[in-house]
């Protein structure tokens, strides 16, 4: 079968890797796309510094993520797919039933997260495996290229719930990557009356306008609080620095929601946030009752991710992909079409 | 008249302050006690740092802190007291009354925060001007003495407001000093079922369970975190790299209210507190209402703060009760009785 794996920090193209073979409680399907994730490029860069700093939260909390570098990574967990084959003793939708899922693999053994793995398959290949219990039919005819941002816009979603935020409030989005633009593209849908996005990439601002942003601003031409003064602050940067840069400048009893995902060991000053009773939200992922909402919010209209996508690969121009993912200019979501 | 003032760093006895005279809206009264607060210690030793920091956040939020530190400094803003005289043309309680306040001064420039100040007195002294709007008497015959710890007590019940946390749930609190006494006195008025407190110094976990620990665990024993899995942290330390321990330590979706105050930068690692979706919820000060319910717990004798109070010096022992707090086994609160 043939898949683009994680090797040396670099994703080669493979066509030797073997079948998986669904076991009970398990789905066999073909990936019809699969988006790259910043995550995934981060971790083509900085696999061992993800592996050690998570290695330090305790194997107890998060299992699954005992991987060795030394060996092929498969990843890719922003997928959609049609079912080809159940498991033994296994019900569900029929073959060629469009689907979707949470990226994780059920098994006699435990609960595996599909997102790096020198065993489990991702969505970088022809075929994976899904757990019967978890697969979402994908509704209303749905573009299953449209499908497979299901999960990064669910990270969106999930970021706004976690804001608590009301339509009156002003939302400062800081980033517009993938997942600022999920922020936005769910604040809107909430009916937030002020959303404003920032980004030095003049793409980036005019994908957050077209993703439902009422303003962007130019990180370049100064901070944007200069401008704005948001109650609720998104930031999806998630480089060291912007933490302490939003305590600085925010006003006080602002609530940041941290959905950018900072790797590095940061500094702040814990005084700036204390003397305006700053709240901070750390987030990740989302549930399984918000990634379902995601693909609604997808199938029903409500949120359109056509501009997201800026490019289709297929499995052998998976290393050109990731290299190019570096220009904010030039692409947005890349989704692997096998 | 007499009071102590930060001179180079030192508190200072002086017995040639001119007398504060009542404006409008104003009342001068006779201080019964002032508590000698963290802030004060801190102030003392980094003022200049404070204020560079406060500077820094702009002096539209923060304003009535631009103090020269080469003139004397007037601080206490924990007190107690018993009204005097009402400036002109204004209201309020007989001579004689005991009352407290809110550490703020209204005048008709503005309001001045009762903290740091080159021209308005504090609590350690004999006579201060406070707001006629702001008197609260102090009821039941409760010991002035007492009343003195409304303010701080007012910053421990902020704190577990700001928690937001529900009776069966697991406190931990981290600091065993005032702020953290007063954590742990309101979180039992509440009802918690279990609030566990660590601290290195014995008197302060012997002072913890008295004002209502369950359990408590010295900090030269290891982690608190190896014996107690809660759901809220109270961070009441206030020094680098505590925050960064508790993130990594936490279980997933743990609450961390800081209430200690940290004035120097902090290193953290973002990626712990994101993969546990973590809530950090920074603590300064209290609302009135807040203030006025601090109040009425000790009046009511829900909260007998009497073992909080270690010593009691005259306003020219203020220097050496300076010096002397530094030691967490001889003192929790020492309170000047001019």
């Amino acid at each position: 079968m043939r898949a683009a794996v994680l090797r040396d920090g670099h994703m080669v193209y493979r066509d030797d890797v073997p079948e998986p073979v669904p076991k009970a409680g398990q789905v066999l399907v073909a990936i019809r796309a699969c988006g790259i994730c910043g995550s995934d490029l981060h971790f083509a860069d900085h696999g061992a510094d993800v592996l050690s700093l998570t290695d330090r939260l305790g194997a107890g909390a998060f299992t699954g993520m005992d991987v060795d570098l030394s060996r092929d990574v498969f990843m890719g967990h922003e997928f959609s797919a049609e079912v080809l084959e159940a498991g033994p003793d296994t019900e569900c939708a029929a073959p060629g039933t469009p689907v979707t899922s949470l990226p994780v693999l059920l098994s006699r053994t435990g609960v595996e997260p599909i997102v790096y793995s020198n065993s489990t398959m991702g969505g970088y290949a022809e075929r994976m495996l899904l757990s019967a219990p978890l697969l979402l039919p994908i509704p209303n005819g749905l573009d299953l290229k449209h499908a497979a941002l299901t999960e990064p816009m669910a990270v969106g979603l999930h970021a706004v719930n976690k804001s608590n935020i009301a339509p009156r409030e002003t939302a400062l989005v800081l980033g517009c990557g993938p997942i600022g633009i999920a922020i936005i593209a769910f604040l809107r849908a909430r009916g937030v009356e002020r959303i404003v996005a920032s980004d030095f990439s003049p793409k980036r601002r005019e994908l957050a306008t077209m993703m439902g942003a009422h303003e962007t601003l130019d990180a370049a031409q100064g901070s944007p609080f200069d401008t704005v003064k948001p109650t609720v602050v998104f930031e999806a940067i998630g480089v060291p620095g912007i933490i302490d840069d939003v305590l600085l400048r925010a006003r006080p009893g602002s609530r940041l929601v941290v959905a950018g995902v900072c790797m590095e060991p940061d500094t702040f000053h814990p005084f700036f946030a204390i003397a305006k009773e700053i709240s901070l939200q750390f987030c990740v992922a989302y549930s399984p009752e918000e990634f379902a909402e995601s693909l609604r919010a997808l199938a029903e209209g409500e949120i359109d991710v056509s501009p997201l996508i800026t490019a289709e690969v297929s499995l052998d121009g998976v290393g050109a992909a990731f290299d190019d993912l570096a220009d904010p200019e030039r692409h947005c979501k890349i989704l692997v079409t096998p």
